[in-house]
């Protein structure tokens, strides 16, 4: 970005990354040259679905998964909505099942769509809770998962404190008890690190968004095993085989196909560099600052993501300190910040409020360096210290 | 596009356009340097929030509206399903009123939309005829509106046959019998190229979609009067106001700006080129083709649409002869090509099937040329000679 001083050192990758340079080129030639309506039957038309068909091949062999399982979307919330309102409803409507199940940690796009349908549709949703490092049990979701119960829905990382969950066990669990209960993951925050193969993870729906991994803003994805009940969110036109409707985002899509087939095929090398950095984060951290304390959990945990809780540190003062220095770092999830109150995600830990106002996480990427590292390494510590002088004033939390 | 023989001549504008060199450019920043998420608190984050703004204050301007009543969607059926499931069901919590009027020559996006409430909300929709141009009577609006009708929907210029609706009266028209009902108009097909100064149409809510005026698929709006009840259909963060969750498609809606701002710079002089151009393809096929006959209205209509019948010829088979030889036209709209039903805007017209077998749309753009004309004219009349020969034998119209 162009802030020549200070320094410029993102370490934010959880809320959003650069588009790849090689991504921008991949779309380029659809904005400008072959821009024709994949709906259009002339040859211009045709091209445009062939493009986007062989986006959708490419990503099937990531997910390991059937190409015509794979819907496009604008957005990782769009793909969450549709997974739990369409299935829910679908499934309402064939069986009269009006039961679903997920987490007390799950993004908003999730948490909120199970408050519509709690509100709107007449639903009942057992929300499990998590254990101290964030990770929820198989078996209490499985406990959780009645005979009409519609759908399960577990993330398969947590965006702000990194926690990866058990799917594949969780999956699992649930068919055991209840084989026509159908399981979605939210694979927004593990998309680009964390292998995808939906066979392996036994999910019927699995949401991804662009953005995650270098490609744009705008553009997201679910898979959504074949079988299984969906009802659309957006009338319209029969794109997406009736599912979405909307003229496609033909650019986006093969982008995000692009960053897709990069991210998977370097997979081994990115999540080694990223968790790397993230070690030295977490150990350097860790070292230096007195009364932080790691969140998420010690080892299942995605492998870019550090945060902390750093008692009788205001998490909100933190960052805009680290701000001048330019240092991008967030309190938790980009999407509530802002907020002065404590995320849903560390209530659920059950923290002390004297270390969750200090919330800090650091989420490293494919174009971090070690200097990165080191800049923030040398700044927390006299930011810390100028921090806790000036916060228990602010937060009356210091005895 | 890259199809060097035979020449290409693209004749479907009202499918999608290409998008302009210039909105391209002024993109780029967005992906490659400054990328932030507009709902990060760092420098980056808040960067990206003020081009949004400002690519807001600018749409604004077009509409002429308050910056906080445009909506980013993600195309134009999003934002038509959100003005109408989303307003339907505020107001039907609100105040119990479930009726809605429509016309029977809207997009999918507002029919199928309005089907959803029927089906799914318990409404009960109104679908007013129109007259033989396609247009609907403001007086016909009125008097189907009921003192429980939420929300009236009458698009502002048809994407098949180009008849522009009397929006302003319609308006006017339905707030005189009852105040509360909430107008909407779909001026999908409009943007770009009819004036779209809310406060003149004196409608609640307005849909338009970026790549039918040479920005990108994939990006839409939607103006939202302030103080309409409006639910949101997409759950998850705070984003716009609460009304539509997602993180931005930052460049693109700067995109969507960029080419708002070109369009309606200029113009007086798109609307005098494509004008032209259309002129000479409505009188030279009407003059060439025994047989052909302009559909819609003959004044009151998009200034680049030409959309004709051509009696005993088969409208798909014109259009794969057309497409051999490089040009691109359509039958009907985009979205539902490939259906070898008559369209439900053709079918509005009480046209004979004979008739209405053989639609034909040509769409003129910025881009298009008297070379382009040309073309079409000398190739058409010996391909509907061709396909007349056929037609017959395919379709059993001719006696």
């Amino acid at each position: 970005m162009p802030d020549p001083s200070p320094r410029f050192v993102y370490l934010d990758h959880a809320a959003t990354t650069p588009v790849d340079r090689r991504v921008v080129d991949s779309m380029l030639p659809y904005w400008l040259d072959d821009w024709g309506n994949p709906s259009s039957v002339y040859s211009a038309g045709r091209r445009a679905r062939r493009v986007m068909d062989d986006a959708r091949d490419r990503i099937a062999q990531v997910l390991n998964c059937r190409a015509n399982e794979v819907v496009f979307t604008a957005c990782g919330s769009e793909s969450d909505n549709l997974a739990v309102k369409g299935v829910a409803q679908a499934v309402a409507e064939q069986r009269g099942w009006k039961h679903m199940v997920t987490t007390t940690v799950e993004h908003h796009a999730v948490l909120n769509a199970c408050r519509w349908l709690e509100r709107h549709q007449g639903f009942s949703v057992t929300y499990v809770p998590v254990d101290d490092y964030g990770q929820v049990s198989p078996e209490a979701i499985r406990d959780a998962v009645r005979p009409d119960t519609a759908l399960v829905s577990v993330m398969l990382a947590n965006n702000e404190i990194g926690t990866v969950q058990p799917i594949a066990h969780v999956s699992r669990e649930v068919k055991r008890v209840n084989p026509r209960t159908v399981v979605h993951t939210d694979a927004v925050q593990a998309g680009g690190l964390l292998p995808l193969d939906v066979q392996e993870l036994g999910v019927d729906l699995l949401a991804l968004s662009g953005h995650k991994f270098y490609a744009p803003k705008g553009v997201g994805l679910l898979f959504v095993r074949r079988g299984t009940p969906l009802v659309h969110l957006l009338s319209g036109g029969g794109q997406e085989r009736g599912v979405r409707a909307g003229t496609e985002n033909v650019a986006y899509i093969v982008g995000m196909a692009a960053a897709l087939d990069l991210a998977y095929g370097e997979l081994d090398q990115r999540v080694a560099h990223v968790a790397r950095l993230r070690d030295r984060l977490i150990d350097g951290v860790l070292r230096a600052i007195d009364g932080a304390r790691l969140t998420g959990h010690p080892t299942a945990r995605m492998p870019n993501s550090a945060s902390f809780t750093i008692a009788h540190a205001d998490g909100e003062s933190l960052l805009l300190n680290l701000d001048k220095e330019g240092v991008c770092a967030s309190s938790g999830s980009a999407c509530t910040s802002g907020s002065l109150e404590i995320s849903h995600v560390l209530e659920a830990l059950r923290l002390p409020e004297a270390e969750a106002r200090g919330s800090l996480r650091l989420t490293t990427g494919i174009g971090s360096t070690d200097a990165d590292v080191d800049r923030l390494l040398s700044l927390l510590p006299g930011i810390v210290e100028r921090v806790r002088e000036v916060t228990p004033s602010l937060v009356g939390v210091r005895g």
